[in-house]
């Protein structure tokens, strides 16, 4: 079963992060500054090195792991909504090394930028905020049908 | 060389789908309960399994596989258009492991949802059908020049 | 630290691209038709071949690769700016071989389309010119703060 609900395109900004910042806490930091409690964000750029996650189903908790050596970032994908108040960015990552081997995963704060180009939009519509959800352990969004 | 139509913004949707759901089918229950006939979707999320098709370009033939295990989605993107009338989600995802290894190909029915956020956008636009393409032997837009 | 720039939706676009024709130099010659020096490109489909590039973070060059085999493109992402005067469509891509297993880098001249379809978002907005960057070696956006 699918929940739905509408949304509108509010504002829609560009912009590249700095050499050695943290890519998850940067694109957090611009989604506190420009006040942006739901949207949607994509990435493209290198790490110097990554840290990821993944989610074991069965355990109901997040196993980390690092890819310590410089990756192309193919493609980062998130969305913007609230966790306990404040604007949580959740992105998964697909990432490359000089092999042309992907790699992929939840991203956490540890992956290191060397450059990135995103764009990040902003909606309006409803709070969509992360509550506990019991068949998954995971904070999902809280959607009355 | 492209071919390429102008469209426009329709509406946008934001949504998840639950636990256990047909990833391919609950998105494109969505499309027609919205009554979206040209769009594009994004998710990310997790799936319990996966099955997925890769196209064998000499034999013209889908070839398909099951990657039975939990993998998180680093990245869903699909399109939507017309195929025999009814609006037809096609979408390739890509997929990571618990050593962040990844994976990919063309999202088939059998791909089981664990946790999945989506967002889906309506367009206005010319109707795009899909008919037989000689060339591969795809169902291909007919977009006339 | 990052740098952002509001910028507007102006243009939507969905396309398609022929049997044969060269993936990057095809989504360059439409933003360089529909004028497009600033914007958003996505796709999907399959390659009969593709070249791409690593960029190595250590000796400041890319370094190219070819995978002579088709693929599925799990995903393309794009941006387009502006470098030497002309629409630069800068792109990562995702590709997944028959077993599933998923590459991916910097798209390159040299990709062989076998199917594609690709939407591209013209933006209104500063004019994004890349100029050479010190600490990564890359033409990187020149972005007044």
């Amino acid at each position: 079963m699918a929940i739905v609900k509408n949304v509108k395109p509010r504002e829609l900004f560009i912009g590249k992060l700095s050499y050695g910042s943290d890519l998850l806490e940067e694109i957090t930091n611009v989604c506190l500054e420009k006040n942006i409690q739901l949207g949607r964000v994509e990435a493209l750029g290198a790490v110097q090195r990554a840290r990821l996650g993944f989610y074991n189903q069965h355990t109901h908790e997040y196993q980390f792991f690092v890819l310590d050596e410089p990756l192309e970032i193919t493609k980062l994908m998130g969305n913007v909504s609230l966790k306990e108040g404040k604007p949580l960015v959740h992105a998964h990552i697909t990432l490359a090394d000089n092999t042309g081997n992907a790699y992929g995963g939840h991203l956490v704060p540890g992956t290191v930028v060397f450059a990135c180009e995103f764009i990040l939009e902003a909606l309006d519509g409803p709070i969509l905020k992360r509550d506990f959800d019991e068949a998954t352990g995971l904070h999902l969004w809280s959607m009355p049908e």
